[in-house]
């Protein structure tokens, strides 16, 4: 082995050891399984042991050895959760098949062309890309919904209603122990087309609400925005278009941090001046400045602000969340649903309605190391992109809304969840067990016309004739 | 675009526009779905016309401009296909299922270091590598067996009964009209772990023939070998080992190639003497050239050969396909299964057991430009693989066993069957659709109190009270 390969082995293994142990006294601090720490504790003592190899350079050993490892930010997905994704994929799919859509599967690499361009500068240096091996240049996809764009562009697809369930790639310094991946699932329901304003939307926001609801989770909010009255805030304070990404950026950090704290990144990184930066603040933080106002009167109250009520953006950006509100009250849903006007997520692609789930305070009985509640943050988000098909096949019209489900953390959820219930999870599906307890055990039976069948819970055993044999299992299944 | 590029596209759009060509001519003289041959033309006059631009160098192109494809050898997989996909992994799963197992996930690419040398010489150069962006070297999945050899090892997994459904890489030559693909599903079964001697192959053989049964592909045949009996074989006429894999492959094409043509590659690329072929030819033609044997009658007639008799391998082999062939009675399979001698497959880690499922005879309705029926060949196989995992981790002593659907043919079998019969392909799971068939007619309905049903197949309609619609709707639905 090589000793620039051996130190970036070294390297990965001690980001690895490091997440290992924080996922190791994770699950301790929260009685998880104590065979499932086992195997943690065993998994992080073999790299210890590989680590020390290393570190130590031992030169006796075989050539061709190699670290047995999943390439870094990447993991197997075991039985046990192949069986809590299955359980949470067949909520999802069992929902958006309900609404009528189909579901699509596109090549996990795309020509390089296709992904250029589509996820921004800062998407752009994580997309992984396949090396020159004479053809074609490719890249491996860094989300779903560009692919998507391209298939209806390609296939001249002008409406569908379709969901996709698959793994995408992403070259950012993951964090296992928080579910990031470098591979990591997507799921994502989208609806392509041409309808009446707000209705797929609606549609959208539907699906969030049942399925979180079918997760059960806790509470959970879903945060409403629209990208023309982010346009509009901006315009009103005087920032440029070739600010509004980075200007989204700060803004988009207010669930997490304080408003003192956004605003001088707004004026030391991103360029507004302190003016500008205050007005914005009274802007995105009108919600949480007027905490007694619901959904309707907080867009009712913000077009009282001659400024952005002359604004023909953000004025039409209301009138399409105050259409959309009446849809989510006939829907059902409008009480998980919270006008939020600082929510502006990352994607510069969004071009009308965004919104995102949360579940805002951590998850039910599980803590950290100090016994703090867990926050599990976003959940879902989504919104409409009508542009992106265009800009495969310039003549496509064909406006998109969807939403993604951040189905890895849903899954580290409901494992956290089953672990605090200590719920029992089957990984196979077998009832009934055929087996041959000793060697020739199994002539004797047959001569008596017999078989013993043992509950391999209670232990009991009891010995059937063959004849009987369906109707008793039958009777101890249903029981 | 620079010239090069323009080049490499042509080169691929003309290959593919020559598939699509031969694709349509087959859907034509099967008197596939019109639609479907209408998306098929419409795809390939947007083919040609791209064509056409790159081939007349269009230089008023605007740059940044790109051929809107799949990457060589891929697709997209639309509803229509997704739907006869999960309609055949449904069957799969089911069984395996049935059988008690379980599934697992790994990353789509491996650290190459897992990968290189697993596959042989021919394997390697098909792989497709990851660029090095720093880091760890990546390549992208070869097959599902070496990264389940991998997890095993890994996690020192010492018994586990898995199946895996997902897509795999190969950057061979495609042709897509005969549904190769550089990226296609494989769906695997196998049992790791030490088990009584030819127990998990019987259960191997019973999931391929309850499989192939449940999908109704008309007669199917489970051809049966043992790797120590072509060992036996090759050292009676004197073979070395260095030999083994050249003349295994040559030896395979017997099922689609004359003996004489397949003997003259033995003599003149392979290196055997005249004499050695002659007598390879004897052996590995043993069931050809004696139509009348059963299974058990083939071995025993081999053995009485001395040389074959006195060989410790053959003999073994022998033995354990007799003990196979007595489970195979047991479990109801043995009328699928015939011992073939020719049959090798092509890799190298096979160390026991190999098998292989064919349809012999063709689709039934489906045929050819001249009317000939299609052959369909081999649609599934395996074998026994015991050396593998200790590739990973010199200690473990994992010996394994399994089957690998060929589930891209599958699905193209099923495909073409479902055109033959006219079969209906549901892509959603909507039952009932409520819509507004013009603007405001919700609020005239909603005065009436009633709604109107159409059946949108037989385009009737009905208009039913409110309070009536739950009913009505259960029983027209179980109509």
């Amino acid at each position: 082995m090589s000793a620039a390969v051996a130190d970036s082995q070294l390297e990965t293994l001690r980001d690895e050891i490091k997440q290992q142990g924080d996922e190791i006294r994770l699950l301790k601090a929260n009685n998880a399984d104590k065979d499932l720490i086992k195997e943690k504790v065993a998994a992080m003592n073999a790299k210890k042991a590989l680590q020390k190899k290393l570190e130590g350079g031992d030169e006796a050993e075989k050539p061709g050895k190699f670290v047995l490892k999943c390439p870094k930010g990447t993991r197997d997905y075991g039985a046990k959760a192949m069986a809590v994704r299955e359980s949470v994929l067949k909520i999802m799919t069992d929902t958006f098949k309900r609404h009528g859509a189909e579901t699509i599967e596109t090549p996990v690499f795309e020509l390089r062309d296709v992904l250029l361009g589509k996820y921004g500068e800062e998407g752009g240096k994580l997309v992984y890309d396949l090396q020159d091996q004479g053809g074609e240049l490719l890249s491996m996809r860094y989300d779903l919904t560009v692919p998507f764009a391209r298939f209806l562009a390609m296939n001249k697809v002008s409406a569908m209603k379709r969901y996709h369930i698959a793994r995408v790639y992403r070259r950012d310094q993951p964090v296992m122990t928080r579910g990031r991946y470098r591979e990591f699932y997507q799921c994502d329901f989208d609806i392509a087309g041409t309808y009446d304003s707000m209705i797929p939307e609606a549609e959208c926001l539907k699906i969030m609400d049942e399925v979180l609801d079918a997760l059960d989770l806790g509470e959970y909010t879903i945060k409403l925005n629209h990208r023309l009255m982010l346009d509009g805030m901006f315009a009103v304070i005087g920032s440029d278009d070739s600010q509004f990404k980075s200007v989204c950026a700060s803004v988009d950090k207010l669930d997490k941090e304080p408003w003192e704290k956004v605003e001088k990144e707004l004026i030391n990184e991103r360029g507004l001046t302190p003016d500008a930066a205050a007005r914005l603040g009274s802007f995105v933080r009108f919600r949480e400045l007027n905490p007694d106002l619901d959904n309707v009167a907080v867009l009712d109250q913000m077009m009282l602000i001659p400024e952005l009520a002359a604004n023909a953006k953000f004025k039409k950006g209301v009138e399409e969340i105050k259409l959309l509100l009446t849809y989510c009250t006939a829907f059902g849903v409008s009480n998980a649903v919270r006008v939020e006007p600082s929510l502006a997520r990352g994607l510069d692609y969004y071009t009308g309605s965004i919104y995102e789930a949360v579940i805002p305070n951590g998850l039910p009985g599980v803590a950290d190391d100090e016994g703090q509640p867990v926050g599990v943050g976003s959940v879902a988000g989504g919104g409409r992109y009508d542009g992106l098909v265009g800009m495969f096949a310039a003549k496509a019209n064909v406006p998109c809304c969807g939403v993604s489900f951040g189905i890895e953390r849903l899954f580290a959820i409901i494992e956290a969840k089953n672990t605090a219930e200590q719920a029992a999870i089957r990984t196979s599906s077998t009832q009934v067990f055929v087996a041959s307890a000793q060697k020739n055990l199994l002539q004797q039976e047959l001569k008596d016309g017999v078989v013993k069948l043992r509950n391999t819970q209670s232990r009991e055993e009891t010995t059937v004739k063959l004849d009987e044999l369906e109707s008793t299992l039958t009777r101890m299944l249903a029981a």
